[in-house]
């Protein structure tokens, strides 16, 4: 039966400092390396024979998957790096610490913005340091200017059914090495999550949460490799 | 204009041991890492923009072309991995250091087959150790048993025109990250040399040999991009 590996990326620089990071290419940090390298020595103890990982552009999630593959014995699995994989792009906010961001637009709007489902933080600026549109890794892509929790996973669901799916349901072991809040559209759309629900659900970071699914792609069973750093797992709903 | 990359992996344990390693999946060493890294900052250096990378199976090659792009700050680039880019097969030589090597077959014998491009050692055995056919990132494939110079360039050439070809006439600058003789191969074709001629090609460890190509992909300019551990490059004959 098919099985589906989430792995959110290792702790990055941008973690620790608090910022939004969104499509900001910031690295991993050597903890987030011991993290990657840790959760692929899980999949390996399990015994998961992983047939085809997809990842985003994004350095933090691409060098976890590398580094979680290369743990588990199995650098040759085919690794996909698709943009709609990204973590949630976060506009105007991009790069802002959190001191920055209640001083520049106060703490209810913040709030309103972090526990929202489909409310955006402001457009990014033409005048941004953070342009991705001039990112080559994106030439001749339509990229979003910001996006709620529901428009990332608007962008997605087309990656999702295209490419994802189908591994899926030739019976393959797929892993995703993707970021907090393209995983949580994952899990919204698997576990059929209504809105609050959602935003309910944090992601460990490079604990690798494995879902056995039924030949509809229906989850089975559902859990996290490192039970010390575990949250709840995602509860199949209605 | 085309622009190709050839990259040997850096040094791994059985090149420090002197074995036959062929398709044995043994990893780099740390200064076989370091060494892939060095050569991801000297493509960096140069401004060099990748566009799609190829790789084989082996680890050793994989983790120097991660390493690599990682490196040059270029992690998002699409990574092709296919075993037509292994290293050469050794068969039954396969795991013998020198030593074992000139004991059980004699010296003379060991002198032809390292020198010669179209004499293979003999097959791997049965009941060897090291019976690749097993290992499923070779399902579904019909593996060699051993391989001479001339059987290694036989089974590149259709991966060459199949898919590196392609990326190249479309004007990509693509990166092959390979093994000596997987390499030598793409060199003996785009050089066109001859057989005593590419025997005395030796591509340096993980020191990146550029290739300038014109649109009918015949070699315009090659250096090596680290010039203190460069051998000559080769020069297209007739």
């Amino acid at each position: 039966m098919p099985k589906l590996i989430l792995l959110r990326h290792g702790q990055s620089q941008w973690n620790l400092e608090n910022r939004f990071t969104g499509w900001v290419d910031v690295n991993l940090t050597a903890e987030g390396e011991a993290q990657a390298v840790k959760g692929g020595e899980l999949i390996k103890a399990e015994g998961i024979e992983i047939d085809r990982a997809f990842t985003s552009v994004l350095t933090r999630a691409i060098r976890t998957c590398n580094l979680a593959l290369d743990a588990a014995g199995q650098s040759y699995v085919p690794v996909i790096k698709d943009w709609h994989l990204n973590e949630r792009h976060y506009g105007g906010l991009t790069g802002l610490d959190k001191a920055e961001t209640a001083a520049l637009h106060g703490d209810e709007q913040v709030k309103i913005w972090r526990r929202s489902y489909d409310v955006p933080p402001p457009e990014l600026s033409a005048d941004s340091a953070y342009d991705f549109s001039k990112d080559r890794r994106y030439a001749g892509s339509v990229l979003p200017l910001t996006e709620s929790l529901k428009t990332t996973l608007d962008r997605v669901l087309p990656f999702w059914d295209g490419s994802i799916v189908p591994a899926l349901k030739s019976g393959d072991t797929v892993l995703v090495a993707a970021h907090g809040n393209s995983i949580r559209a994952i899990i919204k759309l698997l576990f059929n999550l209504g809105e609050a629900e959602i935003l309910e659900v944090e992601v460990p970071t490079s604990n690798p949460l494995v879902i056995d699914l039924d030949a509809a792609l229906t989850p089975v069973s559902a859990r996290y490799l490192d039970a010390e750093r575990a949250n709840p797992v995602p509860v199949l709903q209605g």
